[in-house]
């Protein structure tokens, strides 16, 4: 058994028997009055030969239904119930082991109060999301930009893949730039402890699911967060992660069996291909692969089969909800899972949180090959109960050919129109997370070719389409960088960081295309907050003519039309030609530049323009 | 009312009351002992006050239940029954209208004897089609090239359009050498009357649906074709149009009302866009116009909601399997229908001819919507009962581009992978029809840029994938052409005309590049006739790596491993590899070539090569 890197979680321990011993349990602690109240404790101790099945609680309410001994005797696990009558306060768990004895205290807590309305409330097509890297976006407190004893050490903004400081204090301090920006959900790429040599910047190389990172400045900043953003009637998203957790962490480095991760002869990495889950050809090697195969060799690949692992993942993702009040949880490496497991973990959630919203990654090529992965029209022998996806099709194949490609029978706007009318194969189109681009996908700005019009066509669809639209850290101000080779995507935000000449926040030293573009979002998204029709309306679109694309957003109170024009032309706008929606309605007025239309006129949009235009009668 | 172009159908009435009158009834005839014993005759007179509701039938078995005049008094339309009872005869139907009394033959046959087993019996995953535009294929009959009183005279090879004389007789002359290729069933574009004044070299402009054209020899030739097919245990596909006909179409040109075929205001196109049938965001306009809007000028199109059209066009449809003996149908411009309707028309064929198998044109793009047009695994309100379709996906995102486009995660061979894959979404891929070109498509040695290497894999892939395989005639011997703006796609073949030089039926004047080819298409149908694993086999596929796509037919009986190397290099081909197949074979042999390889051996697959091994234990 390896013991490089033995690291800890949460310890709340004391010893007896005459020696000292430290003593973790997984849940740290649970809550009295939740849905979920049948536990698995995971105990773990430094002690080779700590497991016992003499394991006693005597607290009122709780009950020990069953333990369990594993192959690594520093483990234990134990099965309780806590009645509906527990109050909160201290359980002593005490376990005896041949002549020893242990005396641990677990908590059994209140559940919040004061966020019992406004946590777990969900994020929905009235929200606007932006996902923030908290490492690049604002260093709040320079204190916690080392921190003793942990792997990486390094602290150089100028290496891509090194440490740049930023902090959640960071992001508190600039909450008032992010709602008046009406930003109103904040989604950070996860903030618990990586405690990993290096490329901790990202989050995905979790070693410990019951701590915040320190360098983020650790659980009471978050919270603190939390309540500032609930103060606010703003919401706080989770970056959960099912499929792994990073190298370092105990599980791996000291697993209670081999197969609580996936094992191969040799190191072998997921296939990244989601065809052979639903194909009906596919082999059981490429499936194998594809689930089984490790996402990184720093990220080892949870054994979803182990019924042990998988409690341990179940409870901590609600542990997380409920520790730290989330609204809203975004699902890393959707795919990658097994999918059974991740139907009986959102279940698990979505039955102790029935409003909550949950979203998968799932970086997929293909409209039906998203759709599996989500709610969906389409009878297949696996169901999945996800009720949403990030919707990768509508960025691949929709707005970036939209704005990139010639255009062709299926291609440039086109693609766009055919992408979002196959959403007949989704049960809730509406709650699909929209996005120009995120911490893996190269800046849009970048993609467009640094082309300030079609950045600004590319928010107006963002902040118009169906869906819950989500910006990334900073593109509001044209921020840019590819993927490869330089890592730039997740360069800091301007103004962040002590002695930034650029100042993203204040408007130092933006461009005049920046700040346009920045003024841009900011209008919109402020809008769109009070909008019924580009919240909650309905979405119509009509066939694209010569690149020309125009759709509404409607419902009884409001009419939203977006004019979209890819075509290197300028195009004739006809308004009684989309009399399905024009008709009764007079004026128009633009909801970016406040121009005023007249509907009886035909005006003319120029080349590579959107208009988003509020119709009056 | 235009009477210009007045056009006659199957005319068979006499005189009574004073003055000559020409009457037809459609269907012309019908048989006993059929399910669809509930016949709607439409009686057409040029008489115009003809319209009656006195109408007697005195013949035992027949009843009578309703009559219907129109607004166009020429026409009338009597529903009748024909009792389980009834013996085959002349009915004599007796009219009374004013004055004037008219007494017509109608026939009521035995239905054909011989056939009973032979025809309506499906065209599945053991045949490969032959598609062939009778015009263009062989002239066997130099009388019939132009018609005395039909409208269109061109006769002109050398122009694309005009017509070239080509006729059924010539594929009866030729039927040795379609059967000797392995081809086993014939699927010619319509040949049915298409008395229009041009382009009527392709057939979809029906003027007649109860006539075969005279040019191609009439029902006489057409019906001898099927008895000799059928006696070589080949079989006979029809290309039915339920969408629209001619414009000379005496529906057309005289119809009963004026709600027949779809009325603009001005000449409205479909707009050919499949998505507004199933888009959850369509416009009614974008939806009228795809189904309602006429797919050319010369092709009026059909209104199916008129009840007493769609009865014309259900009741010709099994009226001509019925009289010509026809196994599989193949649906025009399928997504162009009214859906309801051509469930409905589909659902009569099904009912009177169980085994019949139905193919429908979706030139459509994208899996889904391919999906939405076939029986699928799709909920939506709209369920197609359409048994299969002609796989455009596999051609369009599948064959053509692994040849074609360079590699990438979604491009070249790994698209035909993706596409593939996405089988799930339909009940009846192994019905899909298969196809490199057609009469519309460009000749696929065109597509591949004249690289016969790469027409080798596109025969060998569509004679070993899962479905249906069709060949157009005179690819086998490298054909080319594009449809733009040449038109040559529909060439003639070779040796089919007097005084071609080049004769593919004997070989001569062929290149030795086209003889391989033809031979390759000969050794690889014929094998695929006596091949489970090819015709009825399972398919399974391995993710492909590098270009290097491989892929089995398999079922208890005989495994077949295909090898398609799509990239620019050799590629080492380690049977190991792909032990949830090879394991328990010791040897294969390459089908195509006789050549043996050792399954213990890593062999090496040239660039831009195929495959096709039947593995031996």
């Amino acid at each position: 058994m390896k013991k490089a890197l033995f690291l800890w979680g949460v310890i709340m321990s004391f010893s007896l028997g005459g020696f000292a011993q430290d003593i973790a349990i997984y849940p740290t602690n649970w809550w009295v009055g939740m849905k979920n109240n049948s536990i698995q404790l995971l105990i773990r101790s430094t002690n080779e030969d700590f497991s016992s099945d003499k394991v006693l609680i005597n607290y009122p309410g709780i009950t020990v239904s069953k333990t369990h001994q594993f192959a690594n005797k520093r483990y234990l696990a134990v099965d309780i119930t806590i009645g509906p009558k527990t109050l909160p306060g201290d359980v002593l768990i005490k376990l005896a082991q041949n002549s020893k004895n242990w005396e641990i205290k677990w908590p059994v807590k209140k559940r919040p109060s004061g966020l019992g309305t406004s946590y777990a409330q969900g994020v929905t097509s009235v929200d606007f999301i932006d996902l923030i890297m908290v490492d690049r976006f604002s260093n709040g407190d320079e204190t916690n930009d080392r921190v003793a004893g942990m792997l990486d050490q390094s602290l150089n903004r100028k290496e891509m893949y090194d440490r740049h400081g930023g902090d959640l204090q960071g992001v508190i301090n600039h909450l008032d730039y992010l709602q008046d920006l009406g930003v109103t959900a904040l989604w950070f790429t996860p903030v618990m402890e990586n405690d990993m040599p290096n490329r901790t910047e990202h989050g995905y190389s979790i070693t410990d699911h019951y701590k915040i990172d320190a360098r983020y400045g650790g659980s009471e900043v978050y919270k603190q967060l939390g309540n500032d953003l609930h103060k606010r009637g703003m919401k706080l998203i989770a970056d959960i992660v099912y499929n792994h957790f990073g190298s370092c962490h105990f599980l791996a480095q000291d697993p209670p069996e081999n197969d609580w991760v996936h094992q191969w002869p040799e190191y072998t990495q997921t296939n990244f291909r989601e065809q052979p889950l639903f194909d009906p050809y596919a082999t059981k090697a490429d499936k194998k692969k594809m689930s089984n195969g490790w996402f990184d060799k720093m990220m080892p690949d949870i054994n979803q089969d182990n019924e042990y692992m998988a409690n341990f993942i179940i409870q901590n993702s609600i542990w997380y909800i409920e520790e730290f009040g989330i609204d809203g949880i975004r699902l890393d490496t959707y795919t990658y899972n097994s999918l059974e497991f991740a139907n009986k973990c959102n279940q698990a959630i979505l039955d102790e949180y029935p409003k909550m919203s949950i979203f998968g990654e799932a970086m997929v090529h293909g409209v039906a090959n998203q759709a599996y992965f989500e709610q969906n029209n389409i009878n297949t022998p696996f169901k999945s109960n996800l009720p949403s996806v990030v919707d990768f099709q509508s960025l691949y194949y929709g707005i970036i050919p939209a704005l990139t490609q010639p255009l062709g029978w299926t291609e440039g706007v086109n693609r766009l129109y055919y992408t979002l009318s196959s959403d007949f194969l989704s049960k809730n189109p509406m709650q699909k997370v929209l996005l120009l681009d995120n911490h893996d996908e190269p800046r849009f700005f970048s993609v467009v070719g640094e082309d300030v019009e079609k950045q600004k066509i590319g928010y107006q669809w963002l902040l118009t389409c169906r869906g819950i639209p989500q910006m990334y850290y900073g593109s509001e101000v044209l921020m840019k960088g590819f993927k490869n080779p330089d890592g730039y995507l997740r360069s800091d935000f301007p103004g962040g960081f002590k002695d930034d000449e650029k100042n993203a926040f204040t408007g130092q030293g933006l461009t005049e295309a920046e700040k346009a573009n920045q003024s841009l979002v900011r209008t919109l998204a402020n809008y769109r907050k009070q909008s019924s029709a580009l919240t909650t309306g309905k979405l119509m679109h009509y066939i694209p003519v010569d690149g020309l694309y125009v759709y509404f957003r409607y419902d009884a109170n409001q009419t939203v039309m977006c004019v979209m024009n890819t075509a290197s032309t300028a195009k004739a706008v006809d308004f009684a030609k989309y009399d399905e929606r024009t008709e009764g309605f007079t004026t128009a007025r633009n909801v970016v530049s406040g121009e005023k239309v007249s509907l009886s006129d035909i005006t003319t949009i120029p080349p590579m323009r959107m208009w988003v235009l509020e119709l009056n009668k």
